[in-house]
């Protein structure tokens, strides 16, 4: 968790800085998560993390900056699944895949800042652009580059749709029976089709 | 267009009252699809409509009645459709469905009033139940009732997961290549998972 990205501003020693960025990056998820990214201030993240708006600049730079780190720290046990998930036999991915996500939706800590990630998303480009970089560009990507398919980015999207789109039914449009069933029976019908989506020839 | 609901509370004369009425609705869907459901106010709503605010709450009521109103005009197309889309041979209807939905998505006209309504049912609970309503109740539910099956409104809703997912993922979020594929590609790869859904025993 000390170290959830690689690219970093120059820093104040080491005992100290981790302690201060932990601390800033949790606030800027908790603002981004409450208010969105729009109504979400730099200033508003430093006070909450009770440090100066010049520390949150030196340590991260713009507000989409600290946004994307923010992300980042949500996303990263996704951002590492693909490696393992897409390992192993081909014809369990899509299970593999969806048990996954699910797994990350119904899990109250990870939901709430996938929650303000995709609220964020709908709403403001430069979130929606963020969601691009960090989702298409590592996370779907990196799926697709283990299926050696002439349209695997395609392919990935449109079982990611699947999955995102059911989950938002279930967890923020809450529609019925959608958001009630139990879960199993979600993924023995969303499962076959993110598989069918990633290999069917 | 002039009569889009059948919930009305006492009204004006007839002639003066539905161009009023027309007006409202208009400066309304316009204020929700600009500001979502949260930044909107019943006053802005009035001023854009060059009345007074009484006059709103006259006709509608309360913001989120007047939102459903608007939302519902949104929709009229939507909701008249599932009783001829779901007509014709049971095996055509994923492709009708999907054909259908991504007409409304491709055409700006109608793009922006359902992005309004799906930018405010992620952000405010409000607005989702309004969403729940006439998504659920009125579209899901017709198109499960002529199907005919035990669990014919989870069908419903997972196919309109893929449907929303993947309009998001290529209206909304603009993930590449997704977002620029022909349409066609997409409606090859869609219509058979919302058939699925739908009649896979």
């Amino acid at each position: 968790m000390s170290e959830p990205t690689a690219r970093r501003r120059g820093r104040p020693p080491r005992t100290e800085s981790a302690g201060t960025r932990d601390r800033i990056l949790a606030a800027a998820r908790e603002e981004f998560s409450e208010r969105g990214y729009e109504k979400t201030s730099v200033r508003g993240i430093a006070k909450a993390a009770g440090v100066d708006s010049a520390l949150v600049h030196h340590y991260f730079g713009t507000k989409e900056q600290v946004f994307e780190a923010a992300v980042e720290v949500a996303f990263a046990p996704a951002l590492n699944a693909p490696n393992t998930l897409a390992e192993g036999p081909l014809d369990g991915v899509g299970e593999r895949l969806t048990r996954f996500v699910f797994g990350v939706w119904e899990n109250p800590t990870t939901r709430t800042p996938l929650l303000a990630i995709l609220r964020s998303a709908v709403n403001n480009e430069t979130a929606a652009a963020v969601f691009r970089r960090l989702v298409a560009a590592q996370l779907l990507r990196r799926i697709a580059a283990q299926l050696d398919l002439p349209d695997a980015e395609l392919r990935a999207e449109l079982a990611a749709a699947q999955v995102v789109g059911t989950a938002m039914m279930r967890y923020v449009i809450k529609l019925e029976p959608l958001a009630s069933v139990d879960l199993e029976l979600i993924i023995a019908r969303v499962a076959p089709v993110v598989q069918g989506h990633l290999t069917r020839p």
